[in-house]
Order: structure tokens, then C-alpha cells, then sequence
């Protein structure tokens, strides 16, 4: 029997997972920012409040990249996860900021065995993260692949 | 006018851009997946090469991120890009593994002014990635909002 707390028929449809706090660095905006997608509003304060966004703001990819980084401490981790075909959709609602802290929880909309391979199975959720004054920055739904206890021994 | 190559005029339907070449380091996946996606077929060659993905494989948000990094240089960064709101869908249709060049393309699917800021225009492309074997192993659909030139003075 696997040793880790999540495996697949622990997660089942109406779950709701804190996926605890990230609080936001200048720093790492413009470090990821530098390597990933050097858009002037990501890599300078004044760029930033100059542009739509209205400050310095997060790459949307690092946005995605810092809640894999709560999902994987709050669950995947200690899971028997076995990756993601992909994202059903992701929604960058409001500006991510520097200094921002941002919290929020994953759903579990759905689960299902799979057809084909025995021990394994789809999970569904919804992400959501909001910013410390309550207000959503994030939203994404996608589809994990789970080991069920037994085939995770 | 805009000093800019790419402005929102220029986004038409249909046009294909081509994306370039990027090479996956074994080091790049180490280092994007210790710090936000650090299960074991991430971080190690034999623990990859033991599960599914069989091989050291980059966390699929490192695959975005490089795609991101294709897609600025190729265009957003000569660009009156004002960001995106999210991601209608993307799909890790195969593992990119250490050593992998990935090459890939952006098809324009449609362009339109939007109804209520005058000088702002919503852009939807499908961007494919294929690895040095021509295997397909990413693929994205989403909107980026662009300046027209005159806007972007």
C-alpha cells in the first residue's frame, strides 16, 4: 500500500483543499519575468504602472507557476500523482502584484476510474486564489491522473 | 505611430508566425521544478524513466513558460501586446524530455477591435509545439489584447 496521505479514492467529487499562502516578491516577478517573458510591465515598477496592469505585476505564467507550487506542497507532493494531460482553461482575472499574498483552495469537481488502465484515475478541480484583500486573481479548471492505493505499492 | 513591428492591424486571420527552436536543458527542468514543480519524473532521470513519462521530463508549466519565451521573442516583445486575460485550453500531449528541441508555430484564428476601448484589439491564436521528432507535444488556444498603431503613439 502506498505511504502517501492522497491517493485517488481520497479525492473524491466536493473536496475542498486550502492550498495555504505565497506572498509575492519583486524579486521573483522580474527573475522569472527575465527568463520567461521579458514584457516590459513584468520586469519594471514604472513600466508596470504605466501599462494596464498597473504596477508591477506577475507574468500570467507565473502566476500559474507559483499555484503549482501551492498544489504541490498543499497535495501533489505527498499524492500518488501521476502529471496532467493539460488545462481545461485558466482565467488571469486581476493583476498580480508585488507585495500581493495571495490564498486560495482547489475543488474537486469530478472523479472517475480509467477505462483502460487499471490502478489509475482522472481527477477534476477548480483552483481559485484570491489576493489579501479577497479579490480573485486566478481561476483554473484541468484534470489530474491519480494512482489508486493498491496499484501505488 | 508605433515604432513597433507587430501592432494589432497586423494580426490578421490566418497568418502563421513561426516560433524558433528552443533546446530543453536537463538543468532548466531541475531548476524550474525545484522551485515550482518538484515531483520525482521532474527532478530525476530514474525516477522519470520509472514512471509514465519515462524519461526526465519538464513540468508541463515549464513547458508553457518556454513556449512564452518562443512567443516573445518571435513577437510580443516588438509588439503593442497589452497581456492576456487567460487560456482558453493547452494540452501536454506528449512528454518533453532533457535533451528535446522544440519548434513550433502561432496560426492567427481571429482578430477583432474590441466594443468598448477604441484603440484596443483581441487577437486568438493556436500555438503548436512539436519536438525534434515532429511529434506534437503542446498545444494552446488564447486571446492577447494589442494596441492598434495609432494607439500605441
Amino acid at each position: 500500500m502506498s505511504t502517501k496521505t492522497w491517493a485517488f479514492e481520497d479525492l473524491g467529487e466536493g473536496l475542498v483543499i486550502d492550498l495555504g499562502t505565497k506572498t509575492v516578491l519583486a524579486r521573483e516577478i522580474i527573475e522569472f519575468a527575465s527568463e520567461f517573458d521579458a514584457q516590459p510591465f513584468h520586469l519594471d515598477e514604472e513600466a508596470g504602472k504605466a501599462s494596464i496592469l498597473d504596477g508591477l505585476s506577475a507574468s500570467g505564467w507565473h502566476t500559474c507557476s507559483m499555484f503549482m507550487r501551492m498544489l504541490c506542497d498543499a497535495l501533489l507532493l505527498d499524492s500518488t500523482s501521476q502529471g496532467a494531460p493539460g488545462i481545461d482553461y485558466a482565467k488571469w482575472k486581476k493583476p498580480v502584484l508585488a507585495g500581493d499574498v495571495l490564498g486560495g483552495k482547489l475543488t474537486i469537481l469530478s472523479s472517475r476510474p480509467s477505462r483502460s488502465k487499471p490502478g489509475l484515475g482522472f481527477v477534476s478541480w477548480r483552483a481559485e486564489l484570491a489576493n489579501q484583500k479577497g479579490e480573485p486573481v486566478f481561476e483554473l479548471v484541468n484534470t489530474c491522473m491519480f494512482l489508486t492505493r493498491e496499484a501505488a505499492l
